[in-house]
């Protein structure tokens, strides 16, 4: 099972991200996609990465909005795995 | 503009379709597609009645759960159009 990071590692990683931020148990993002279209667009490229990782973000779509959250359910908390997963979405 | 339903409307046509409720000013369902990908496919086959109709639900992916939300904003409640959407989204 992937280790639980610690409060500074989180911090660190944080830091090592664009417009991540903590949101509870989870780090979430909100990108702007243009449209509708564009939003589902961008949720159906996530499918490559969570797919290829086994880990899947929590998504909602409101128009031209795409809200990303990613946890470690299994864990309880975030792992090195959310990052990586919020690394390879942003460069989708 | 589409003119707002009466309670009982809303009441009527919440009766003619299946597992949908009333949820504050939308009308919502979630419906379960298995896994994360089946997930994605339902929200990318969303996208056709809604670009047709002009109209887009709000839209949550978790894993397997989609819950979709419709509401009339310029309205400010529901109107004729959530249930059609709602309909057609049921018939996917």
């Amino acid at each position: 099972m992937a280790e639980l990071l610690s409060q500074d590692e989180i911090e660190a990683r944080l830091g090592e991200l664009d417009g991540w931020s903590r949101d509870g148990e989870a780090i979430s993002k909100t990108y702007d996609r243009g449209d509708f279209v564009g939003s589902v667009e961008f949720v159906r490229r996530i499918v490559e990465p969570a797919e290829e990782m086994g880990h899947h973000p929590d998504l909602s779509i409101s128009w031209s909005e795409v809200a990303v959250a990613i946890t470690t359910h299994s864990a309880g908390g975030l792992t090195a795995n959310d990052f990586e997963l919020a690394s390879r979405i942003d460069r989708l």
